[in-house]
């Protein structure tokens, strides 16, 4: 998605190795206008798939799933890191590593919000190895539910994240694809 | 709002005698299309004011506010509870008790991302003791930056919020509010 790797090129700050700060537009300020055109890609991208959920996980992952929701006309449920006291007791619960805040949360979705009829479309922000997209898609395997496809907007193509859902056979459409942030220079994969 | 109190009556369940759960249409699971109409009714109720920025709070505040920032077409920033490694480190903070996680948080807005030119909407999920809606309006101030309003789309009006908000001269604008609770019944002042 050309506005997109654009964008990342033009706002993105690659600071060390492997951290790509996108916070001006992704995940600190949102980019609405951009939000959309990323809704109208995974529309596209997803268009001859049956799909009934979006699923995502907090914080990030909720403002791009809400906005993409919209041009599949479907519901958005999104996983708890933090649950609070209304947090029902009866949920799917996985374990995921947050590479970014360095320890391991158990992530959890109500029983009631992914049924086994449904056919689940995972949203995120980010992919590195994983880890947060593997604890959805435990999630929906628990409640007998169908991984239809992850979206993905910043795949860091890099990391293992691709090999471990495509290894198992789920479709994986990630927007811009970056191949190497060496020495401060974001390159994209074609 | 007509639509939202239909809901919250037919899906919403009491706790106690101060909890109410809407987790299946607006905290957890988020039913895109109510928001569609709340995001439409937020934009009547402020349509007069000049609005350069939405802000929110993580995690339940972000997609009401996506969603509503479509029909101001400006951006969303949204305070972070829980920063990651990558925030900034120059970043407004204020602290906010919690209710329903029983306890106090700091929540951070990098300076980049509220300037003093900014005219901001604040939008959350629930108005109660108008902690989170007073920690934002101190990081707005922390940026001499203006507090245009506050848009709310659940208000206890049996607590405190709405005196601590208009006490400061800021309009506040919530699409239903409950009166009562009591014995699991939902009451709403007209």
């Amino acid at each position: 998605m050309e506005l997109l790797k654009n964008r990342i090129t033009k706002d993105g700050k690659v600071i060390g190795s492997d951290v790509l700060k996108v916070d001006s537009f992704l995940n600190h300020q949102i980019d609405v206008k951009l939000f959309k055109e990323i809704g109208k890609e995974f529309k596209k991208r997803f268009d001859k798939k049956e799909i009934t959920k979006i699923l995502t996980i907090e914080s990030s992952g909720i403002g791009i799933a809400c906005i993409t929701a919209q041009y599949f006309d479907v519901p958005v449920v999104f996983a708890k890191k933090h649950a609070g006291t209304n947090m029902d007791k009866d949920s799917f619960q996985s374990e995921v590593f947050s590479f970014t805040k360095g320890k391991s949360y158990n992530v959890r979705v109500s029983k009631k919000y992914i049924l086994p009829e449904d056919k689940v479309l995972i949203i995120d922000d980010f992919l590195a190895n994983a880890n947060a997209a593997s604890g959805l898609i435990d999630i929906i395997n628990q409640a007998d539910a169908k991984v239809v496809g992850v979206g993905i907007v910043i795949e860091k193509g890099f990391q293992q994240g691709r090999k471990i859902i495509e290894d198992q056979n789920i479709q994986l459409e990630s927007l811009a694809i970056i191949e190497s942030m060496r020495d401060g220079k974001i390159v994209f994969k074609n």
